[in-house]
């Protein structure tokens, strides 16, 4: 398995052609995974504020007094938000219209213009689906998208690279009644390999070499129709809600 | 950078001379990563146990008929763990007395033989370091070794790769004073790298494949001195304990 940065120099700016730039940087093959930082969507799709533009509510005024944040950015936070799942040390933890749980809602300055911050895109799985279907129609190839972000976790030091949306791939490969090498029936039932993609990119991808896609190459899968909500835990099932 | 399995089909016993496999199966670079699956280093070093010789006590006999669990695995999970963060839902998350938070203490029937289970290593960066002091006796090429489980995570449905124990890299890369591509500074400070490299790892290792150990080549990193338990999140920083 080969896992090959594309370098795009262009900022990228609302509406500008992102198969396009991928496909002017890298050759790409058929069955090719493209991992692309959720950055560049959201720049493209204009997902992108400017922090003087946003009134804070008091209710933002209040945590950010307390926490030591930007209100504008809070106000963004909280309106990107479902509900606060964590508010302790400064970190707010959230969990996003789009069901993600993570810090400040995806909300992040770095890698942006000065006084600008970016959103995560309203609907990752078609932003991965319109570039697979440009691809294909530009190429003939076929080939998988996952749109990756940055994620803290509990328990670990450290964020790793998560998927946040996909097209073309499922994000679980489910081994539930596959036999282990003794034949037995395997405990381990499903394996978040969308994460393990994204975070597989991260390693070339980095945060600062103008390395906003990745290809993965050599990764044996199905192309399927899927949806990126196979990969969150429902409330109900989850220890720790 | 590449991702290259390396097949091992020997079922491996305690004592057996794992870098040997490994060399008898692959050529190694100076540089190179290798991803052991703790499975192979849990035989090696004899932390597997016959069921039959376990003997319950009262608390994993009432913890298991609350939970429909075999009580003698109920037993070895406790005496694994400092303690239980979650029980519920049949679900058993424990701190492991090395710190690790995860399901059932590592412990696991798959891929071993009837009425076995493997325990996790004692100490898995030890277990990493004598693979790679015994490569560099042997060839004189320094490599870098992270021994990598399968997890669960809060949050987000399926497992993912992780470390457990590392020797000859750090597993967190830290960006913290470096500047983004518009000069800020990056708000994003610690990547869990070794996390990152167990799950690019997994995509070709699979569970089923009789590949235990895979070479992560043309990573850029230094070789340097560390530990794995710069991975785990201190009790009092965590907010989801």
């Amino acid at each position: 398995m080969q896992i090959i940065p594309i370098h795009i120099d262009k900022e990228i700016e609302p509406g500008d052609d992102i198969s396009k730039l991928i496909l002017d940087s890298a050759e790409i093959h058929d069955g090719d995974i493209l991992v692309v930082a959720q950055k560049i969507i959201s720049k493209q799709e204009g997902r992108i504020v400017e922090l003087s533009s946003v009134i804070p509510s008091l209710l933002a005024e209040g945590i950010s007094s307390e926490y030591q944040k930007n209100p504008r950015i809070v106000e963004l936070i909280l309106n990107e938000s479902k509900q606060i799942i964590r508010m302790n040390n400064g970190i707010l933890i959230v969990e996003t219209k789009n069901g993600f749980i993570c810090a400040n809602a995806g909300i992040d300055e770095s890698n942006v213009k000065h006084g600008f911050v970016t959103l995560l895109p309203i609907n990752a799985d078609l932003s991965a689906e319109k570039i697979c279907n440009r691809i294909l129609k530009n190429t003939g190839n076929d080939v998988s998208v996952v749109i990756a972000d940055t994620f803290g976790r509990p328990f670990r030091m450290g964020q790793t690279n998560c998927a946040i949306g996909i097209s073309g791939m499922r994000p679980i490969l489910d081994y539930a009644g596959t036999l282990d090498s003794f034949e037995k029936t395997l405990r381990i039932t499903a394996i978040a390999v969308a994460d393990e993609i994204c975070s597989a990119a991260e390693l070339v991808m980095q945060k600062t070499t103008n390395c906003p896609v990745v290809i993965i190459r050599g990764y044996n899968f199905k192309n399927e129709k899927s949806s990126i909500h196979d990969l969150i835990r429902p409330e109900n099932e989850d220890l720790f809600r």
